[in-house]
Formats: structure tokens, C-alpha cells, sequence
């Protein structure tokens, strides 16, 4: 058994090949009204048809960022997700979040990293390829912008054991997410040093990236763009809204995203924060195995003086882009409109979007605990599992 | 700003709201021709529309199962990506494990966990607390039982620090990825136990889980499922297909997914198993930010004697399903219907779908492994930023 | 430059020809006035002399065991130590706990692990492997009782990653901390295994053990003896003894036990337990590089409604002994027997040493945090550097 | 029960007061011919007498520092160890290594670090107090300067999370391990920045230091001294001293401290780091809870195309000191002075002690991993448990 792809071209002509050796029917994947061309040229090799998402909005939800002009904003949020209960989760987070005021946020452009691997031999070798790259950054700073107008050599950390010797090179990429330029620019820059040094790169990614991998580097370093986010909820809020008490949410916080996380030896100390990145993440065109670095956000909760909550998130590891990868597709360059982010922006784009996320996650943050607090996430599910998704009350 | 989604109860009348307040056209979003019944009532709240992702095919894939009548079949992979070159990876990976007579697959069901945590007070609470629920196994598994003919409850492991004791409860829900059932289940549960005990249940997931956070009680007790998978390249394919040697493929394997890791501080010793996961689990309906297990995946390679190459990767948090969540939706089930496991088996179905990520999973690290050993990731990036993908040869 | 040290196998004849070698006088490592004969044929190698390290006493410490009897006991707590401030921080906080009532321990022996690596190929041996383990647990417990009455297999945990297959084997060494006679037993049984199999054993030791490494494995599954033990201070003695209030040292404990832990990437969540076992295990003769295991510890705090602190230590990872290794010593000797557990007892001694551990543990914690949330921790250093150590207020 | 030490502040007074209470008898813990004036004045509170533990010798071991003016010495070096096979183990490796050359060892000083934490109640606050930082780098250099004319402040890492702002601040305290200093440079500086900005300092410290717990932060951005060490061992010398082959000592490496690392979620990649230097520690006065830093060392084989062994190690979170501390105690500036580095020298002691440690830490990882492959390892034990120490062949 073994279709030969390549004998037909078309998204159809190759569905229609799979069709007919397994003997199944696909209607629905090539039911897609949209033009492929984009994608089967761009996006996916082998394309056969469409998957198709169900896409809710929550909002609106209001944020003041803390960068350049400290704006405040209104944002409606574009959720693609096949999890019922997930869409009102963050809905209700954002209502609370936004009759409390909004969430203030910030954030700080780490850059895509990409790490090659260099072979010094020894501690000798280490000595002189780390003398050498301190000497010449202007030089590699050189040969990443030839690659790219878009991409810029921000720094490089360096870390070494034994042979290995790896050049975490941080690149700004201005709104693209960026791995392709970076991988691109890091093959050029060890190329030079290869040249220059005669010490062999073994490959151009070492992992010290750390790429879709849940990394310390990621969360000490940071990587991508770094994102706070933090509300108070004003205690009538919290008994209106989350039916709930500061002190009871903020018990389930530290038995669960503190204690818990300890007792599992997990890196993520969040209630869902992959959750909300992965459906924010589908729907707008990003890279969905960034979903990883999400997931090992840090939420933190404290009850105030008068018994009002404060609530905050922090991701380290948030790759994001608003040109480049998906976001060019038809339905997710829509989405991105939705946050009025689609496009490039000097770099200005991503980084509203880094905060965006950063919110949202505060949001679902906000009403997963509340519902754990109040004993109401079974009752959730159960009204799910009989077909009663509308009548579920969040 | 607020829309009041609730006055219009149809996806495109909520779409024409949302088009209205923001003065946007979201015409592609509103272009699926797929009936939203289901969608909207069980997938997704406030639904708007459709994101449509490109599906794309690799294989065929050569796979043998360690388990019951191990039998060997061939696998053509759907694969959901905005991320050229994806696909075509996942190709080349699996052209090379096909010609080298396939892969062998083990797996075991750890099952569906969730962690309630109780209020013990204090060392002595925790000690009647736990003989408490080792003397009444039978009667928390017919709780279990009673909140639905598909899950039981296979074993609890107890955890405990200071006040906080987490009973990490494991079920079995055949078919189904579980979660929600298992958080039914594990309320029915610690609702009897409070009834019975007094102690008080503080939240019913406590981290423990460990749900979506990557955590080494994953890595260690198994989640969902345990997958093995691995395969020996002879030396001949290595050369012909990937265009590499064992002692180069193992170099890069050495020094990023081993001594990489470690400089990183990480949980993942892999090359891309978040990226293979990330594609199939969008394509078949699974919940994306499970992604999160499959990035803490263990890759090992080894130089055989004659200079084949031995390759193996190991997940232990593998959360799949194919009944229930995304899997009924229309094209996402006849993802699945390509791979032949669509729909509910007595827990035999998700089983293998669970050994078929396996596989795949191996053949994206086979090929990108290959790739930074021959050097030409960024040349495949290149192509691809000029739109070439269609030429990129893998 | 080379001593021959054989020429001379007395103490003294060595340290002469190393002063003479190196011209330098060592007087003091040769003052000592014990026998050497057990220390240089048991202990030591190339022995010269001896290291003298100032031993302190703290307590009494009010001690209730959950085991068995139930027994209330009082302790004093040998500490040998060169860090000024140590013995009068633990004494704090055994002041405190016993003016409380005393603290409640309870503990679980989980034994001493080692972990032997086999070399099963691939996922066909892995399988064989295991079920023969699982079939043949008898005569493996047989293999260690043979190499010593006092050790017996408790159980084994397999874990498998591409070729290597690690069986975790447990053992109960009654009185002994037991690595010795764990690693002899090891090595019976793996060769027993080759022998029957055909699998060949790399290492007796493959770290999954895992021995003197901070490390996941241990913390989940325990090594050596788990213990936990906890107290409610009252207000009052807050106030009067330790100079605070619970909510002080509450948020203390929070944002450095748990936040600054979480985003330091540690595996400690603790403020000093490797200090107070340092100077226990020094004193009583265990091995001082176990001080890694108690590196791990857990600390939790609480504040109870009438602002009583509820405080609370677990360690999973205890390696102690009281007969064998260092236990022998004169020195060490009587450290023991000032605890009242010199010598073996049927396990009893080491079991009760673990719980007397970590209740020092917790009295050491207790009074740490109090002591840095009363900010009075710079001023006892700042005394101790003028010499003042005696009139520092603790 | 309970002791008044107060009435009497000799040392043998209070070990009579014990002796009479417990009706016990500690004729050796007050056997010492040392004078005990600093000891109990500036080491140990409620000193009793003195814990003798036995000090052997290894060595020669041949170090050549890539620093300064990179010399070759040989040096001898004393181990307090209670462990049999100890000394011998590490006395194979040095011969081993010492064989081939000797070792080359690299080593960067990055400071004791102290890290305390502020409350600076949300994002606002946060950014605040980090312009705050950034700002008047120079006044918080001068308030450590004030504290001591031994230390200086390098630099601050700024790390933050919900209202917690953690400082990592790191100083140079040239040749003292420093942490004293650091604290009290650290109360300096937290001060100044309460008065100056009137954020409160909740503790100073807020384990982002991360003092004596396995933490990736150390590992990552380094503590007290970052060490390297390798060499490379001959063919011959493989089978001639160790009784191995680079392939097989390697597979141990590879299936224990790499494989066997990852299975067990540890943060040490290494053999036996934690013994040898807890027996260095001990010997020399150092602060034997630091053994924790070292228990996280990776070890690197690879095997040279002749058959050789490349072996090296890292170790990223050392701290030593050649002064102050336990380095003043008779014994131990003696064991310092058989290293020929007691004292303090402008840094430079600190310095090459680390670098004394790194190499013996190597010596004591080959020694292991050669046993291991050779498969003495029991053998060994089986000839300790029977008193014959001497002639065990190493």
C-alpha cells in the first residue's frame, strides 16, 4: 500500500486518492469554500482539505497595558476549541476582570532564541570560542541582518559542559514569532564562526532554545516575549460574579497552583493556562506546540485588606506572531482583525498581542479557580455530557 | 463596548453582531458549509464560526503493535498544520522507518488521573485520612462506577504535605481522553468521602493530576497513556533516505536532546514531539493543550554495531481519545476514520490511536534529527520563506 | 612528587611523610587521642590524622511519634557544626515547639533503593524483561537474603526508556542506612538475572536510584525513611519566644519557600533543612553527602483562625542509620546515645532517628523564618563577625 | 527535662551537665587537646566537645589552571570521610588522571548571591521598583561597601512574580565563601531601598539565591564559583589503572548519568559529585549544607576516536572559602595548608580551591564510572563489610 502523491497536485485530486485506497468518504474535510492556494503552498505539504474549529468569542475584556502610551482597551477574544465549557470559562473570567476595572499588563521582548551547538573539544577550545564570539558580536550582529531586514541579533548568553558549547543567540523579529528567521540567521552566524574559528557547529539547534520543550532557561531567561498581567477583584465582584470569597479561591490557589504543583514536581504552578493559549493560539495562526512554553506560567493570588482578591499571571516562554506561519490563512488573519492586530506593525503588533494573551490567561485563570472554589466544575461537565452546553451557567 | 451575545442564539447572528460592533467582515469565518449543530451545542460557546487549519497527509507508516495479536499495519497520518514543512518532516520520517521494515509499539494504560485535595489539618488527620481510603477502595470505585457505565476507577496513589493530603485517583474511561468524566467521578468521590469522613475537600483537582503542566509525577507514574515506540535504520536507508550516518544523527541526538536538555534545565530530552503531537491531535479532535505532555518526551539513539542507527522515544503523559470532546465533529472524525479508529471499541481504539502517535512522533524525530545532521534545516526555512514549498525536497 | 603512603601503614607514620613531603606540620590533625584502629581499617584510607569539628547541643525538643506507642519523648540534639548561629537557631526553635507542646512525627520506611541497568535492545526486550521480573519477584527476595540476614527486598518498580531498563529495587536494611549492603544485594540479583536471561547488566547503579542527587524519584516514590512532622505554635509563644506574628512569617514562608522557590526553578521549598541535617548527620555519623535528600525538603506554613501558625516539614528522601558507616566512631558513638538510639534495634533505632530528623528539621525551619520575618537575621551575622557569638540573642 | 547551659559556659561544664542528665557517658567528645576558645566563640553555640571524623589522603593529582598564568602543580588532598572507599576511589582517579597529564580545569567567579524580596504589590509597583534598580546601581554598590572592605556588589539580576520582586544580588567577597557578608550587604541595600522608594522588604532572603537547594538558577546563572575540568585518558592508561575501556565506561556514563538522570527527573547528571565533596567540605572547613550545589554537577564522556576517554565535569554552584567560617578551626586550616591555600590572598585562595575541588570531583567521577563498567563496585563492599579496608585494590 502506498499512494503516490506526487501523481496529482491538487488538494482534491490527492483527497480523492486517499478516498479511494482506503475506501472511506472524506465530504466534510474538502467541504472548505476557501481558496487553498495560500496554504497548500505555504503551510501544508501533502494537503488534502480542511480541518474545521468551532470559533466563540469571549469579551469584552478590558486592559491597560503599561507600555509606551498606557492605553486602555476593550478586546473581544477569538477562541477556536472543541472543549466544551472552555469558551464561558473565559468569558465570565473577563466579565469579573472587566466590571473590576480591567487587567494592567506588561511585558518585555526576550526574542526568539535558537542555540547551535558548537564542538570545542575541550575546556581549552571553550575558552577561545567564548573569547572569540565576546570580540566579534558586531560581526554576527552583521550576518543576521543580511539574512533578514525583519531580524536583528538582540544578544547571546553562553553555556558550556564538556565539548558542547551552545550560543543561545536572541533574535528581535519584530511581529513574526520568528523560529524560521532565527533558525535562518543562527545557520549563517555559525557558518561565520565556523569559518573564522575552524571549530565545527554539530547542529543548529542545541536545545538550550529551548524550543517546545518545558525549560528552566525558558522561565530564568525568558524567551519569546515575557508577560505580566494583574487585576484586584473587589469582593462584591467576587460574591456576584464568581460566587465565590477571596479566601476560599485563594485556599484552592495554594493547595492546588502552589502545594499541588510542588508535590508533582511540575513546572507549570497555573490553573489552565495551556488551555486558553492553545485556543487563542489555533485561532489566530500560531504555532501550536508553543502551547508548551504556556504552560509553564505562574499564577499568583493574595487576599487584600478589605477581602478583595489580587490575582496575577506570569508567562516567560510566549511565542508570537501577527505576520508570518498561520496567521496569513483566511480565518485566522480574520481572527487577528477581531484584536485589530492582523498584519505587521513595527514589531508593535506582537507585543500587543504577547499582553493580550497574558489577559486572557488572567481571565481563565480567574474563573477556573473561582468554579474549583465553589464546587462547581463537575456540575459544568455533567450539564456537558447530556448536550446542555447553553444552559450551563458560568 | 459590551455585545449581548445572548440576543442572537445562531453562530452567524453572533458573527453579525460582532462584525457590527467592531466594523469588520468576517466573511471566512462564516464560510463553513458544515452543520453547527453539534458545535455549538457541545464544542464551543458564543460560536461565531469556523477556523479552518490545512490538513495535510503523511505516510504510509509501518507500525507493530507489542500488544494482544501484534499486528502489523500500515498508516497513512492526518495531520492538521499551518507550519510548512511539518508535514513533509513527518514524511520523510516515515518513508525511512516504512523502508526499514517499520516500527514496534508498546503501550500502557495508566489512565485518566485527577487529584482532588482534602483538608487534613495535620499529620494526624493524614494518617486516618489514608487508612480511611485504603480500608473503602471498593466502595470509591462504585462511586466511580455510578457516575457512568464508562469509568472505573483503577487505583488511587496518596500524596501528602503538611495539611494538604491529594488522593491522585486513576480511571479507566475506555475510548473516551476521560477528563471530564474523571472529574464526575472524582466528585462523586470526594464527596462520599467528606460524607464519610468529615474532611473537607478544598478544590477537586489539586495538580496532582497532573492536568496540561508538565510534571515529573507524569513522567514517573504515566498519565493517560505510557507509549514506547523504536525502530533500527540500517545504515543503507540512513544513507539513501536521510542522508546521514548513525554516528552524525547520534551526535545531534547527544549533545541537544541529552547534554541540551540538561544545560536548559528540561523537561523534554526530544527533538520535536510537541510539533507531531500538536498536528495530529487538531486533526483528529483531541484537546491541543495536552501538547504539553507529549513536549516532555524522551528520545534515545544509539550506534548499532554495523552502523545502523537504533531510535526510540518514550511518552508518558499521553491523553487521547476517540469518543467524546472534538472527536464527533465532522472532519475531525474522518481523521480519524483515516486512521481506521473513529468512533468507540471496548477501549481498544484509543489504545492504538495512542501507539499510532507513538510512531509518528518517532518519525518526526528520525527526520529532524536527520536534518540538523545533514545541515539543511535552514535551507528547508528558505525555501519556504520564497514560497517553495511544494520543491522543498525532504 | 609522589608519597609512596604504603611504606608506612601508620596514621602517624603518613601524616609524617606527608609533612615532610609537603614542609608543613599538621599537629593538630595528629592530636587526637582516640584509637584509630576501626577508623583506618572501616573508614578511611591513606589515613593521617583527624578532622575535630565543634559539637553543640540543642533542645530539649518535645517529640510525639505516630508510630507504635504513640510515645511523647524528650530529646537534646547533638550538632556538629563550624557555622556560628546553627546551634542557637535550632534551640530557638526546639524552645518554641516544646513550650507548644511538642511536635507530632510520623514516618514511613521506604528503604534503601538502588537501581541496576540492564541492556534490553528495544521494546521486545523491555517487554521480556519485565514480565520476567514480575514472575520471579520470589526468587530475586531470595538472591538478597542471601547475601545478608539483615536485608531483604522490599519491591522493585521498573522503569524503561529506549534500550535501558532500570529496575528500582528497595530494600529494608533494618538499623543500617544500608547503600552497602543495598549495592551487594543489588549486584546478586542482577547477576542472578543475567544468568537466567541473557541480559546483561551496564550498571549496578543507573541513578535511577537515585543516590545523593536531588532528584523527582525521590520525592514521589521516597528513598530511605519519609518523614513528616508538624506543630501549632500559639500566638503567644510567637510573640514571646520567637519575637513574631503567624502572619508575618506566613507571608515569609510564601514568598520565599514557595514563590522565590518556584521562580528560582528549585526542587528545595524549604529555608534551611539542609543546614540542620548537615550538622545532625556529621555529628551521628551518616554519610554527610545525603544532606542532598534533605536538600528537598517541603516546608508548609498555615495560618490557623486564631492566629496561631500551624508549621509543617516533610522529607522524602532520609538515608540514616545507626549501626554501620560512621556510626561506629567514638565520637559518633556517643552523639547516638545522647539521642538514645546507639546501635541496632530491629529497625526500630533508625526509623525513630528519621522522626527525631525531621522534627529537628522543623525546629530549625521555625526558627529561620521567624528570624527573617523579624528581620533580625543580619543583626545575629553582624554580632558573630565581632566574636559576639555568645551573647547573640536567639 | 531540661538543661540551663547558661549556668555554666565551659565546654566540659556543659558536656557534665548532659552527661548527668542523660546519665550517660561522652568521655570521647571531650577528648580533644584543642583549645576550644574560637570554636565556641565563633563556630558553636552550647558547645559540648568535639565529633572527630577521620582524615585521609589522596593524591598526587596534577591540576594545570587555564586562569592567570596557567600552572601545572601537584597537589595532595585531604578527604574527612566516615565512607570506606572513599579515599581509595578518588586515589584511583587522581593516579588515573595524573597518569595521563593531568587535568585542565577553567573557573568563573560569579559571587555569593543573596536574594531578597520586596513587596511591591503589583505590575505597577514592579516596574517601579526595577527603574528604581536600574537606576542607582551606584548608591547600592556603595551601601555593600560600607558593610565591609571585603565585599562588593557585582551586579542584580531583577526576578519577579505577582507582588513579589526578588533582587539577586551577588558579591565578590574575595577570598570568604562569603554568605555572611552578603547578608548583611544584602540588609544594607534592602534598607537603603525601603527608605529611598518605601516598598517594604518582606525578607532578605527569598531563596531566588538559591542558598543550599537544588535550583536551576544556579545551574543556569551560576553561585559562588562556576568549575570546569576535564582530561583525556589514554587507552593504556584505561587498562592499566582502571580496568576498563572508554566504549564501556562510557555506555555506564551514558545509561546512568545521562538516561538513568532523565528517568529519574534529577537535577544532577553525575556519578558521585556530592561525596567527594563533602569529605573536601568537611576536611577544610567549609559549609557542609553547600554539598547540595555540588550534588547538581554534570559529567561528560565521550569516547576519542583512538579509543581514549574524554571525561569532564561542571559544576555551577560552588561555594568555597579559604577564610572565615569553619577555615580558622585547628584541623581544617591545616587541611588548607596541605592544599597550600590557607588564608586569605586577594581571591586568589578562594579561587584555586575551588578549582582544586572541581578537579578531585573529576577524579572522583572516573574512579566510580570505571568500577561501575568493571563491575568491583560490590566487590568492594563485600571486602569493607569485612573489616578489610587495606586490602581492597583500587
Amino acid at each position: 500500500m502506498s499512494i503516490n502523491f506526487r501523481t496529482n497536485k491538487s488538494v482534491s485530486g490527492r483527497r480523492r486518492l486517499l478516498e479511494k485506497e482506503l475506501t472511506i468518504d472524506l465530504p466534510n474535510i474538502g467541504s472548505s469554500a476557501i481558496d487553498d492556494t495560500i496554504a497548500r503552498t505555504r503551510n501544508c505539504e501533502n494537503m488534502v482539505g480542511w480541518t474545521q474549529i468551532p470559533l466563540g468569542v469571549a469579551g469584552p475584556l478590558t486592559i491597560t497595558s503599561m507600555n509606551d502610551e498606557r492605553l486602555t482597551m476593550n478586546y473581544y477574544l477569538p477562541l477556536a476549541t472543541t472543549e466544551g465549557a472552555l469558551v464561558a470559562s473565559v468569558n465570565r473570567g473577563c466579565k469579573a476582570i472587566t466590571q473590576s476595572g480591567g487587567t494592567t499588563v506588561d511585558s518585555e521582548r526576550v526574542g526568539a532564541t535558537r542555540a547551535p551547538v558548537f564542538d570545542v573539544k575541550n575546556v581549552t577550545g571553550k575558552k577561545k570560542l567564548e573569547e572569540y564570539v565576546r570580540r566579534n558580536m558586531k560581526a554576527l550582529q552583521k550576518c543576521a541582518q543580511e539574512t533578514s531586514g525583519h531580524c536583528s541579533l538582540r544578544g547571546i548568553t553562553l553555556h558550556n559542559v564538556g565539548p558542547y558549547e551552545y550560543l543561545r543567540l536572541s533574535f528581535d523579529t519584530q511581529d513574526a514569532m520568528g523560529m524560521n528567521m532565527a533558525t535562518i540567521a543562527a545557520t549563517s552566524i555559525y557558518r561565520y564562526i565556523e569559518a573564522q574559528t575552524g571549530f565545527r557547529c554539530i547542529s543548529v539547534s542545541g536545545n538550550v532554545c529551548a524550543d517546545k520543550k518545558p525549560s528552566a532557561i525558558n522561565t530564568i531567561l525568558g524567551r519569546g516575549f515575557r508577560v505580566w498581567a494583574d487585576v484586584v477583584i473587589p469582593k462584591k465582584v467576587l460574591m456576584a460574579t464568581l460566587k465565590t470569597t477571596a479566601q476560599n479561591l485563594y485556599e484552592v490557589w495554594m493547595s492546588k497552583c502552589m502545594t499541588g504543583s510542588v508535590v508533582a514536581g511540575s513546572m507549570g504552578h497555573n490553573a489552565q493556562t495551556a488551555n486558553i493559549v492553545a485556543a487563542l493560539f489555533i485561532a489566530t495562526g500560531q504555532d501550536p506546540a508553543h502551547v508548551t512554553g504556556a504552560s509553564c506560567g505562574t499564577t499568583i493570588a493574595r487576599v487584600e485588606d478589605n477581602e478583595d482578591l489580587y490575582l496575577s499571571i506570569l508567562l516567560s516562554d510566549l511565542m508570537v506572531g501577527t505576520v508570518g506561519g498561520g496567521t496569513g490563512l483566511a480565518t485566522q488573519k480574520e481572527a487577528l482583525s477581531i484584536l485589530g492586530i492582523s498584519g505587521g506593525n513595527n514589531g508593535k503588533n506582537s507585543k500587543l498581542f504577547a499582553e493580550i494573551v497574558g489577559a486572557v490567561v488572567l481571565a481563565g485563570e480567574l474563573s477556573l479557580l473561582s468554579s474549583l472554589a465553589e464546587g462547581s466544575l463537575a456540575k459544568a461537565h455533567v450539564a456537558l455530557s447530556r448536550g446542555k452546553l447553553q444552559s450551563t451557567k458560568f
